[in-house]
């Protein structure tokens, strides 16, 4: 872990830096081992193989259109006026390649990626015949149901068509031994389509990380039951569950927890099963009833005579909200925890800045964090910041105007304000007030 | 329905525009009845109700700190050389009021979140303070579990504390009566967050979309089987799967049905009871295979006696690819059903026109469609485009230098290109050709 400059300098209580602390979370979270998956289960998912083309795309010549196989010098020349009649000698369906071959003077009738029979060279468009019908061009084909005839008898082709005319050739999209996709890329809808097209049902990626979120205090009463005295709603456990489905986890939601240590540790030895990662909100500061804190600073040492994690380390950031955060690895396989403050904008704060990379490092993602853009302040008044302190305000984003506009007041408890802002407005920590009109990093969460 | 205007003006068959087409769809398409969701449940769907605070945040004055709550009077002056010595009368956590009273000369020792007991009028941060330990400033509170003493005894405080300070008033975020989050609202977890904090456990929203995906074409084979002559793998039913998912629908792929079309009439029957929308692929254009188009022409009359859909429109659309494309809706409930092209590229294309812009209006969203943006042609030779119809190209764009490169050809077969863009190039309907350079507008599809 990295050291604290700031605490060397001061000689006081080390406080770490937001780079510091998100620079040793994304140092101790590796991306998670790869499996096989569905090819739609993987959607989303990172792969971890260079896919090869196992056989060409297109497979075979095959028609672009709906029309007729032909040889081009039976149809060299032709015009309305004076058309090439040609024998019709069958259809030519996709799927149904049958067995027919072109000779001169014939046809066969072919439907866009059918293969394109031995014999013809070309395909005309049925729009630059008769279809069959002898009464000058159409549009369309009759359903082969309706009238089976049109497989047979003759046809009147109105245009020549150049050797290949409509005909994809073998090979034209991709070609067998050629690389489909690199090691890396993250599957999209195109990408899915392009591993189905070759034959892809399974891929190897590495799966979305399961993250457990808890909510503690003994404060917390379930959204929908009845509030009593000296007790508020429980809204981290919910928050935290959205966004880690947002930043592309498969999470869990348990229900708050009560500030008791043995409660909790049993708690979480419970949900390491099912957790690649597991946040917890709450129960990380300086109080006595700080339960986190409490029941987790020795947590490497839980399993007696089984390899365990290195334990949760407790620190001060520079940064507000959210200075109170812990951070570390507990149980046999060393899953990470994050431990971050229970106010809602404080824990929200906290895991866009260290939940969410940490998510996108364990799908191994090489963007982990939101998008961070420049805007000028959009204000009043000035704004005022602690200065050491690297913080975060929410704001409201103009894209059209490069401004943005502080939404509800600094403090970790405005849940409304957080509501109805799409931004986080960082002012450094060297700062201590920002003029209207000043440019600041900004980052979307949108 | 729109009329087509092209077909006034040529006197030929009627051909449409994308947008006319597009009109159409959104003019059928409405949004879906909202439903009772559980919170989590509800994330990114559209909130029908305005949605009003039941009890204020927070619902009573609470400590910002942890700390000792008292009286102002008794600690104006505190210094550390002149501490205020005060009689620590018990512990107040969150969740755990008790019923202390603050008298004169007394201290409760006060959790974060806690309720400001009766008598206090401000809280002092345990770091002004001894912590009780008589031996100077503290950082922290001893664990109660530990040290259940602290709750009682003297503290030292160091430092005076204006009235209310480091309490967070009854009200301070929402209050009782205002309005939280107005209908309209799209649910991202700091709305959820507010939601539960508010007490909602559920919560009135427009569902996603069931969207039913269902490719025909007798030459597809399942991806992870042999590929035997004259088939190819199905690609497009896995694509729109995930593009479904993508655009925010709950999406079930149906396999590839055969090119027959009393079987294509039975899926979809089947399928009715669990679609607010169905899409398919193939069997839209000319060919006398071309089995979607024979089977649903007359769907709006499948069931006699009983309130039957529309029926679907087949038509033409003055675009490249994607030109021949069905639209209607079917069945007793009226489901909309979007018929697309077969090939890859012109099904996927079709799908980001047409498909996720009906999905999002299901939704009640009010942006349907991608993002467009302008950017300069890079590319050294000119394009060329097909007049009279509005191209769609796959390109890769670069918003540092807002340009947008094409990648690959304008075949509808070229998949491996498509997997590898990120945005489609839009040439208008009335552009032949397109020099380096100029500005043109781009559908980011990412």
């Amino acid at each position: 872990m990295s050291s604290s400059t700031t605490a060397e300098d001061t000689g006081r209580a080390p406080i770490w830096s937001v780079s510091e602390h998100l620079e040793d979370i994304l140092a101790t979270v590796h991306p998670l081992d790869p499996i096989e998956l569905q090819l739609l289960d993987a959607q989303g998912c990172v792969l971890v193989e260079d896919v090869t083309v196992p056989v060409s795309l297109p497979p075979f010549d095959n028609s672009s259109m709906d029309g007729y196989a032909v040889r081009t010098a039976d149809v060299a020349g032709a015009t309305e006026e004076f058309p090439a009649v040609l024998e019709v000698i069958g259809d030519v369906a996709a799927g149904a390649p049958g067995n027919l071959t072109v000779g001169p003077g014939q046809a066969a009738r072919i439907m866009t990626g059918a293969p394109l029979p031995p014999g013809a060279e070309a395909v005309v468009p049925v729009e630059w015949t008769d279809g069959g019908l002898g009464e000058g061009p159409v549009g369309t084909m009759t359903p082969h149901s309706l009238a089976p005839e049109g497989a047979s008898g003759e046809v009147r082709v109105h245009r020549p068509a150049k050797a290949r005319a409509h005909v994809r050739a073998r090979g034209s999209d991709v070609r067998s031994g050629e690389r489909a996709l690199a090691a890396g890329t993250v599957l999209g809808p195109p990408q899915i389509s392009l591993l189905a097209a070759i034959g892809r049902g399974t891929v190897r990626v590495r799966p979305r990380p399961r993250v457990v979120v808890l909510s503690t205090g003994s404060e917390l009463t379930q959204p929908g039951e009845e509030l009593t005295e000296g007790r508020i709603y429980d809204s981290n456990s919910f928050a935290l569950t959205a966004a880690a489905r947002d930043a592309g986890a498969i999470a869990y939601r348990v229900g708050a927890v009560a500030d008791d240590a043995e409660t909790l540790r049993a708690t979480i030895e419970d949900q390491l099963i099912r957790a690649d990662l597991l946040v917890t909100t709450g129960g990380v500061s300086v109080g006595a009833y700080d339960v986190v804190k409490e029941a987790l600073q020795g947590a490497g040492d839980w399993e007696e005579g089984s390899e365990s994690g290195s334990g949760i380390e407790f620190r001060k950031l520079a940064m507000q909200p959210g200075k109170p955060q812990g951070f570390g690895s507990i149980g046999p396989d060393h899953t990470p925890l994050l431990a971050l403050p229970g106010n809602p904008v404080s824990s929200y704060v906290s895991f866009e800045l260290f939940v969410r990379p940490a998510i996108r490092a364990l799908m191994g993602l090489k963007d982990v964090s939101r998008p961070t853009v420049r805007a000028a302040l959009d204000s009043r008044e000035p704004l005022t910041s602690p200065s050491g302190k690297r913080q975060f305000l929410r704001g409201r984003y103009d894209e059209e105007k490069g401004t943005v506009a502080p939404v509800g007041g600094s403090g970790s408890h405005l849940i409304a304000a957080l509501a109805h802002a799409d931004a986080l407005i960082v002012v450094p920590e060297d700062t201590a007030e920002v003029a209207p009109g000043t440019e600041l990093d900004v980052i979307l969460l949108r």
